[in-house]
């Protein structure tokens, strides 16, 4: 790489998949990068930019002079575009404006405003775009001069609009190709067509996409209905598949949801670790029920053996409900006041599950030590945090929904806590009711 | 729903947006759901089966006659009707082949064969194909003819065959667009067009789309090069979605990745219970590591509370980094072989996080009972078991992985398991040899 020029650079990365692509990115040094970045010419270092994950193209990005980024950015499509922009410290962000274009800037600049989630972060600007005025001659001449432009462009679908820029229909490529070359546009155009505002939040957008067979819809905004982009199935669908990945590390207990391990050690540390320390605390506050009996352990020692199987059962029990409750919401099978019908749905698994995960450890317990009455204690509390366990972890995450914290990262925490001192108070309260037999 | 009509039922779905449907059909009984699917026309009822999840969706069409089925599934688009079949029990799919036409009965069949991760799986059939001898005018003629048809089509690209149904060309809208209409189309074509073989798996074509602008990818087999669908990058993106959901499920322990809580409370049971009684057998067995040490542990019972907070804390710790690493090998950021790399990117963040963790807990413990030697064996077993767990943590899946084994369902239970034993080893072993300076 360090002596390689364009071409060589361009050659090597063509002969890799796009996963190796990011892959061998992801292994070098951040100076080495930067190289390939540079000598690359703006165009491809573009389509490799676009290929890597968001933080991975925005440390890439920090780490060129304002100039050398504008002229990648500026190759990328819009939505990246924006997205880059967007997330870049305003710094650097301001730096590389400076260096584009006026307008280009200003357009970046309008839509990295939007979030990710929404209509207007989702959209491209790349589209076919008409005054409705036109006749049917006009477009295919526009089609022709500029067919390098739209090369990439989705053209199924042209958008017609009138002096206002404000969407007035839509005209398929087909019905141009059927009707007379001089026909004006409007004659074969679908009038009001449907469109989205461009604060329109994704869930919407899955709606709509579930709704019709459309490959795109028109974007227009909420004030003054100009049409601005169009948001494709794909970039909806991927979006879908991006929260979902965020989601998934967020309930394990990673942070701000995005980790990857060529991050620096001190931001991969510490963003673990956040989530780490409220849990040692919650962790302490839980155990801090079996200090309170710790004359009854100490007569039935047998019992400490038990507390942490019972402690962790009930967590992976309670953590089955959290994530079948957490789907359910993502998918709109369950609202948030639903919980009268999702604790019975839960409780009559733990009720089942719960029974026989009790017989089994009481069965080991008599075998064990032969005291039927130790059975009986660590049974029946395992049965009953199991019921306990469920209940929370398939609640809990519509409670949070409501509350408008984000369930991903907080149901998993407050399940353990609340089980853990259930089920260790539980196991050492019934100990001591029957201390005498115990013994 | 009971008297309604097809037409009140319709009116009133259409009222709903797509996932308030869904969760009204989800309320239903099963008769309720059986009268809605049976008193709507077929394609409404199609348009409300193409919504559901499909565990859901199967569910339904078991309870209708074959005859209703086919009527209903023949309205489906090709892939969602193969997928239908596919799934369905064999009994109760051949009786809904028998009663559909031969020729559409054979299709199904042949589409339900491929694996949902699959191109062939994945395509639809609906598509334009066109002699490759034609001229643009009969082009023009039958897109004409047959608007209604390929109304849900995507007709931004043409695929041109030879008559043996082999692909030869793509050709563009636009392109026939710009042309006289009597130009045989072969002269507008683009020759030789990427296509992929029906086996080609998902990875493959992520790969494709992210490299590529395609809004679809042609599909042909793998054996005599016939071309039979398209693959829209809206599919791949969906299966993408659909495969994270499944894992998360997977890693919170629900078998098979699908739990939907309209599900019959038996199977929902038996899919959670499977995951538990694996987990208590190694509940238990790390636990009788405890066991061993009873004698130490009933003269400083204090260490009793330290137990569950110490296993609890490493299975955090270790999750993050099964989490992050299941993320990246899904994502191609790792290689099954780059173990090394993976365990000094994990043992660095576990040293730093494990030293913050085992100072904390130290700390507490020595308020709590004033002895220095039990907060130094309380904190000094956390810290290096912080180690121990992100590294297991994060190598378990890139060993899973390479043996085969699905690492969603299978990394966290083995573990908990593992970091569970050292975990009360360390603490019980360490307290062992200094036990006459914590009495």
């Amino acid at each position: 790489v360090g002596t390689g020029n364009s071409e060589t650079v361009k050659a090597y990365l063509d002969t890799l998949a796009s996963t190796e692509q990011s892959l061998a990115l992801d292994r070098l040094s951040d100076e080495e990068r930067h190289a390939v970045l540079t000598t690359l010419v703006p165009e491809d270092a573009a389509d490799l930019v676009a290929l890597l994950p968001d933080v991975q193209a925005i440390e890439l990005i920090e780490d060129l002079t304002p100039g050398e980024a504008a002229a990648i950015i500026d190759e990328l499509p819009s939505n990246l575009k924006a997205d880059l922009i967007g997330e870049l410290e305003d710094d650097d962000a301001a730096a590389i404006l400076n260096v584009m274009e006026p307008q280009a800037a200003a357009d970046c600049l309008r839509l990295s405003e939007y979030e990710d989630d929404e209509a207007g972060g989702l959209m491209v600007t790349e589209m076919l775009k008409y005054p409705v005025t036109w006749t049917g001659a006009q477009v295919i001449a526009d089609l022709g001069d500029n067919a390098d432009l739209y090369r990439d462009y989705d053209v199924q679908y042209a958008y017609l609009v009138d002096d206002q820029e404000r969407l007035i229909g839509v005209l398929r490529m087909r019905d141009l190709l059927l009707s007379k070359r001089g026909t004006p546009i409007i004659e074969n155009m679908i009038a009001n067509p449907l469109s989205v505002e461009d604060k329109s939040k994704i869930g919407e957008l899955i709606d709509l996409f579930d709704r019709h067979h459309f490959f795109g819809v028109p974007v227009v905004t909420s004030t003054d209905g100009k049409l601005i982009g169009v948001v494709h199935r794909a970039a909806v669908e991927e979006a879908r598949a991006e929260q979902h990945d965020s989601d998934f590390l967020k309930t394990q207990g990673i942070v701000g949801g995005e980790e990857i391990r060529s991050m620096p050690l001190i931001v991969r540390a510490r963003r673990r670790l956040a989530w780490l320390s409220v849990n040692i605390v919650l962790n302490m506050l839980a155990a801090s029920v079996i200090a309170v009996y710790q004359d009854t352990l100490s007569s039935v020692i047998a019992l400490a053996v038990f507390l942490p199987i019972i402690s962790d059962m009930s967590g992976c029990s309670g953590n089955q409900a959290v994530a079948v409750s957490l789907r359910e919401l993502s998918m709109g099978l369950v609202r948030e006041s639903e919980w009268m019908r999702v604790w019975l749905k839960e409780v009559s698994v733990g009720m089942i599950n719960g029974l026989a995960l009790g017989v089994l450890i009481a069965g080991v317990s008599f075998v064990w030590k032969g005291n039927v009455y130790l059975g009986l204690v660590v049974g029946l509390a395992l049965c009953l945090n199991t019921m306990i366990a469920v209940s929370i972890g398939g609640l809990v995450p519509l409670v949070l929904k409501r509350f408008k914290v984000d369930p991903a990262i907080a149901a998993g925490p407050i399940l353990t806590t609340v089980t853990d001192m259930c089920g260790f108070f539980l196991v050492l309260s019934i100990a001591s009711s029957m201390l005498d037999k115990l013994q």
